[in-house]
């Protein structure tokens, strides 16, 4: 399964990743992940109310919005706020991480509060949305941490931990975690996260190119699973709670 | 693996599907699609022009609209069009249909044309994106048919046919065909794109609860890949091409 | 006034009007109007809240919207949802309905509750809003019965039955109940909406091509009346108010 | 048909009506219309371009728009630019205006222009939108005559002048162009355009309390084709065309 | 310091300024103010509410609004209420006029009333923001003056007169009160804000051609703080407070 | 002149600032410009084309736009994408960096090309507007030195070096470049932007609490035209220009 990757990466292997927290001052949690040439400041928001659907609920609420910078891409990009709406490509990716995101936590288990995850891409090179995912959970746990250490809930509300990574099908190979070029070049292309234990929570394949078979989903599958666990060390170290 | 599913259907069971080409007279394709009480009408509209990013390039494009009249749901949603925005989910919806028609149909082979898929739900019963893209894709195919007879094109430019359905895991058994109530209260949700040769186009799988093994995943798959199976052969009935 | 019309139409017949109840199961009053190859379909909504300005006056509350699929007609309209605004034709019209509406029942008979009126068009062949308007009618009043069965009122609210038709001159001829083809070629059109007692409730006539002398106002106010007065005949049988 | 108006006003009488022309200095025709305590400016503005429908048809196109400051109003309106959108009044009334005025001039003999007529309420009471038709005739023969002055044109476009006024049943007497506290309160409002030669252009007519009989309408017609012909006069005078 | 300016203006010469109030008889203050050939309607409404951000402080609020009528200007502008947007340039324009004003009042001294201010441009000719501000504080001190009337306040809210004007440079020399030629064709173009003790509430300077030294930025500051004491007086004149 | 301030500085003392370029990889020009803890990302894209008003005119267009992510402040503010509009804030803050980069370079001298210059906040400490243009000026020069090297223009566009910088009068005294505890807590706030020869290019003033006279405004000018010249000299040095 050996092939030229850029940077001589094996196919199985991972973009190196760095995950740097309290990156901005004003957040509760502030994360920049890089995956490679990707880099996704992600930031965690606590707020003492919930959404009117939840009010007198007992329960808290998670939900996550995303953006590129105009020039985060290889040439510029419209500005949302500018064009006034943002793409169906924004509101898919966003929706994708508020929902992984609340399959992370206990929303019973840290009272009528919002936690508000932004998601904004510095530099765009593949990835974007699995880093997202992968940064916004360390955002969350240190967001949650100063719950915790003001006493404002007793134990930390995390169910497990959560990751992601793209796989896909490019010249014929399986690759785990694609850059921009192989993006852009790939005939399935698939993003996967995953829970600690090695879970789906989502799974969301797209043959860009040709159909593929039961056999290469088999492959890709095993691809994210090992490349989201090796995520999730990364995350923990990250926190301090693994060597 | 079985349970006790509304009108006594297996777990591996479709439920009714009909299909009524020329359900509205002017557009080239215009299907309603039953599966159970979900009823969606699918229209396929032809024009001479392409978007600008393809103009001059010689191919044609293949698009899809969604939405839902706003009484085809139990309470009454919020018309889009007086809102002023398509929600986030049809948004996405409408681009999933759109990725998996155009991977049916050969762009390259019907000339510098845009067919419009718009698929609008009468009423909704659980599966109507999925009931979207297989009807559309006999309204697109109708719509060809008219291209063909008119001489306008010289074959059909059908790569593959393509069909769609839901699958999930509800109250622990892995279900085929979801309709509403299976739905709501079920932990995983998949929707599964096809083609005739059992090649995969969109698997689109979220834990809305308990996140899922990779048994319960194999499993599904191979109860959407029987399910498209069966689909492909009515839709080619349908359209007079299979017994 | 005998001339050449679609399907051999004197000048003072409507075309075939058929009125199918409970054409979708969600909504309260679901009704399919089909005049000639016009269809719209007409559902009534129940919610048991009035709009703000309307708030503990113990009265309730009738509006109404109105869509058209976006290949309802000859070729296809842009979707107004994905438009992002209502066309002021769009606006136009749902106010008329609503206003129609409202002046056939009594607002202060049925409680702090809204009467919410969809009429979308699936296939549209001229007098698309006048359908709506004849269409919801019976749609309001299956919406209401279900409230009288339900013992939440004790009399149904109705004033008095509405209904309506357009009129016009087509080639110099005073013509009832226009299709798409005269609609589109007429000099005058006239839509007219009346009580089931033959008193106006609204009165909408635009000279499109030549203005149009009094005594030809007379004969369109002459031809609607009678049209109207079958029209309540045919939405009462439909009830099976009448034989 | 004698009873109590304010200032002692016959139910047969229009209010006072003045005609200012020039009003503003930068607009091709700029009149100020005032009818009785309504006041509105409607300017009309000449470009040598038409919409891309007509574009190489060798026809001119006129349209209109129509606006109230926030406080022409009794309370205060919100502004609809601050809004960001015109209500369904909005548009109603200017498409309106638009198809009256279009019905005065003959599209085929000013070129390849666009007329652009703007009402604008300075002050309301009741009539503003036949006020701004009955100005606007007179901003735009103004208009076309700068282009017949400067030899653009030959002859003028005229092909019959065109005013508007409101009747209406208040406290079960007919009356001519009802006023604000009039307008409010009447059960029956009926806005008329005509030409100059008495026939119709648009007739639009709403019973907003009891629904009206035919002998009513009869009535209400006869009212506004006196007032009419007597604003044309006005309308004449003021340019000099009549004494 | 003389040149040739239209009129044969000083360069330290304002231009004509009229001041006319109960322009129009709805809102509780409203001031035409004429600058040149400039003029703009100032509207004053008060309401016995402030935003949310204020409720329940014991204070009031002071906003304004900004709009051109599409023909104030030499060519038509777009209508920004068809546009469905205001413009950076209205915006940027309201919000200097609502600090401006809300610097001459006590906000805490009138309750919790807003008092609104809507600046509408009929006719521009340079300088419609500077005589808005003027305007509107003639606006503003009348409807104070009808609640101090009533009984509601005790005593005049005003902290102290602001009136506003524009200078800039043209064709090198250093102008009060530019009318539109000169604006267009400027080096410098500053707005001015002084309360009537002649001290700064605001001071917008841009060199759209050479950059301004620090001497010339002396010298305009002089030209406005004469210009502004002299507007000053002509608004206690137009309200009767100065001879 | 000596006051408590943050980190013990004087007040006519900038923040410390940090200069550094090529922060991202795809922009022609990427700034990280760091004064104090307030940080902005400025890049520059060139485009080989111009806005419609300028085609065929053989000159270029600058032009910026402005935004903060969500959580740069104190508490979360709203997602202007996700609202669908800008503020006014940030239209005002784009039009003021534009025009004042459109004054330092020389737009008829790098043909018929636009520079786009993205301001964007990640991390708000006070003087975000100031610190967009001092960085986005590197950013262009940056930029414009990839057209010289690839010998697409034959000279630096450059007209001269432009910074900007905030000045205030806090707890009555004047201070320069304040943070967002001073700024938040000043009687007057002023931008002022110059060129490295201590010429205006904006001022812009505001009182925010009492208006200020003449002596302080003169006092204001001599903080920033000091601190101006630094950020000059700063400018320079990062680009390589000065020692």
């Amino acid at each position: 399964m050996q092939q030229e990757r850029s940077g001589g990466r094996a196919a199985d292997q991972l973009r190196d990743v760095r995950i740097t927290r309290q990156y901005t001052k004003h957040a509760e949690g502030s994360v920049l992940i890089e995956c490679g040439d990707t880099r996704v400041l992600c930031t965690a928001s606590l707020q003492d109310k919930v959404p009117p659907f939840l009010k007198g609920k007992g329960q808290g609420w998670l939900t996550a919005e995303y953006g590129m910078l105009p020039r985060s891409t290889h040439s510029r990009m419209d500005r949302e706020a500018a064009k006034g709406k943002q793409s169906g490509r924004t509101q898919e990716i966003q929706r994708l991480i508020g929902r992984s995101l609340r399959a992370a936590f206990d929303l019973r288990a840290f009272g009528e509060r919002t936690l508000q995850l932004d998601c904004d891409v510095l530099q765009a090179d593949g990835g974007t949305r699995t880093a997202s995912i992968t940064g916004a959970m360390v955002a969350a746990y240190d967001a949650f941490s100063t719950l915790l250490a003001s006493g404002a809930i007793s134990a930390m509300p995390v169910r497990h931990f959560v990751a992601a990574v793209s796989v896909g099908v490019y010249r014929g190979l399986p690759l785990l975690d694609l850059d921009y070029v192989e993006d852009s070049g790939c005939d399935t292309d698939m993003n996967v996260v995953m829970t600690e234990a090695g879970r789906f929570i989502e799974v969301q394949g797209t043959a860009e190119g040709e159909a593929f078979d039961r056999a290469t989903m088999d492959k890709l599958l095993d691809l994210a699973q090992d490349g989201i666990a090796e995520l999730v060390r990364l995350q923990q170290r990250a926190l301090g709670l693994a060597a």
